[in-house]
């Protein structure tokens, strides 16, 4: 099969071997795939990841233990888990020591015409949601994870830091709570996407707003758990979403004298995301810069790392062998 | 009146002004006053404080606007706050914008003869309480504040890193809640004063266990807050009780990745600590490594810097002018 092959430098291997599904097991073909930062990230040596990156996708699954699974169209949770190690058994799964991880931790991803994963993780859509929306079941999953970490009241004071597709899915999901977060970031273009009754936006460079209950850290950048801090009000929350490399300077004194919480947060729930996506409660159209065959992954990988970018997807032409 | 004046360096003033109460203002006689790590590192320019530092007394109020408080022997809460902005008017007196903090921000503090503070500050102590266990409900309150912050189950896997006042202090108000921490230090001596049915012990050198549900960190060190991230489990908590001068370097990753909670934590009810000493909960008597009086307090800091001190108090010679 056709796949993109991380290994110091991301290449397309024409004649990679389709993957052989295990026990309980599903053998997807993948028909679209999203580019996101984490993806981004790898490519710079997070994780230390070597194969296949790419684990926001949704395909047909053509061989399955689960019959019911076969010809259905699914998306997938990305955490490949034990089962029976204590995370596991209780229901911290996506904590699972023994975990691998779909495209980011020893499991080739979706960067390719094929893909395995375990059946319990697939998620079957309705017909009413498109392929390019279910690419963001993912992402929009790792925003609603949010609304289990922290109260969101309609009158709570949130600010989202961060105009990126996270960011953006973050102030959507918010706004769901009948509440109006402040969307900050750097695009003029972006946060024109946003700006509506239920969300505002500013600028980065004319932000001076703080005391915020919860401030939601979506940059991507090293510098934003700073500004998170400078935001939020004392016994305030920041849920920090940015992984990057390295470790980052902190005052911890403010964390202490302000009594403030930090949690940090990663995936999410896929019912909800893929429920608000079937029922049209949070856009994602406008969220798709661009759509590239694997062949153009240059190009591809190219306009995801623009800063003017939201989402790149990969349409993969496959055929079934 | 005789007083520890810090300006770059500490020094005893001789014929330092008695302050004068303010309105709703009570004038207290200092008794005894404990030295906290705080004031070892305002001693090295931590919060730009000068004046007379020390936050941990008792005494009797000579002068009030609250006649019923004249006489009494009193503990008195630190924070002296505007009662009007949004965070007083919220609940969050502690957090008042416009706070002074008795001798670490823009008040002097009871390394004298007398302080001020506001009628609503006090507690009244039962006789039953003596005035070397009242300087300890300070720092108790701050360990009680903990409880307030995270749930602590008989079952809840608790691991306190610090040996130190705060650290033990910490671990016993945890054993209250019919949960057997674990206490992590540098000290056997201190290690042995805690070695009970309610509490675990290790040394530092000898601490390889992990996977706490809730991870207090008393260590006054900047390398806590590591040792924490190794010690917590998924999901888990992180109280951090440290300030130490300078930003920190955490790996928050790890935060996100697996979806840790970090929650500074500052002052704490005196009701519930008061109440404790009083009916004898927590013990406080072996915490006290050594008493001076103002004049010796060149020795008493001296002894308080010493890795292997605890508790270090003066008892304040003074008569009513």
């Amino acid at each position: 099969m056709r796949a993109l092959l991380f290994d110091k430098e991301l290449n397309l291997s024409r004649d990679y071997p389709v993957p052989s599904p295990g026990k309980r097991e599903s053998l997807i073909r993948v028909t679209h795939a999203g580019i996101c930062n984490t993806d981004l990230e790898i490519l710079k040596g997070y994780m230390g990841f070597h194969g296949i990156p790419g684990h926001e996708f949704v395909g047909i699954v053509e061989e399955s233990s689960e019959s019911t699974l076969i010809g259905k169209r699914v998306v997938g949770e990305i955490n490949v888990t034990c089962g029976v190690c204590s995370f596991c058994r209780g229901h911290m799964q996506n904590h699972c020591k023994d975990r691998s991880v779909l495209g980011i931790l020893n499991k080739n991803g979706a960067f390719a015409e094929y893909i395995t994963l375990p059946d319990r993780n697939l998620h079957i859509l309705a017909d009413s949601v498109s392929d390019e929306e279910a690419v963001f079941v993912e992402p929009l999953a790792a925003a609603f994870q949010i609304l289990k970490q922290v109260e969101i009241r309609p009158s709570s004071n949130v600010c989202v830091l961060g105009d990126g597709k996270l960011g953006i899915l973050a102030a959507r999901v918010i706004s769901l709570k009948n509440c109006t977060p402040l969307l900050v970031g750097n695009h003029k273009e972006k946060l024109a996407l946003l700006e509506n009754n239920d969300i505002r936006t500013v600028l980065r460079s004319d932000f001076s707003e703080n005391e915020f209950d919860v401030v939601i850290e979506c940059t991507g950048s090293s510098e934003g758990v700073k500004t998170a801090l400078d935001a939020v009000r004392p016994e305030g929350t920041i849920i920090v979403k940015t992984t990057v490399a390295g470790e980052r300077a902190v005052d911890l004194n403010r964390l202490v004298v302000n009594e403030i919480t930090m949690t940090g947060s990663r995936c999410g729930p896929f019912p909800e995301a893929i429920k608000a996506i079937e029922e049209r409660r949070v856009e994602t159209a406008d969220l798709i810069t661009g759509t590239f065959a694997l062949d153009e992954f240059l190009e591809a990988f190219k306009l995801a790392s623009d800063r003017g970018s939201l989402k790149v997807i990969f349409k993969i032409q496959n055929k079934p062998d």
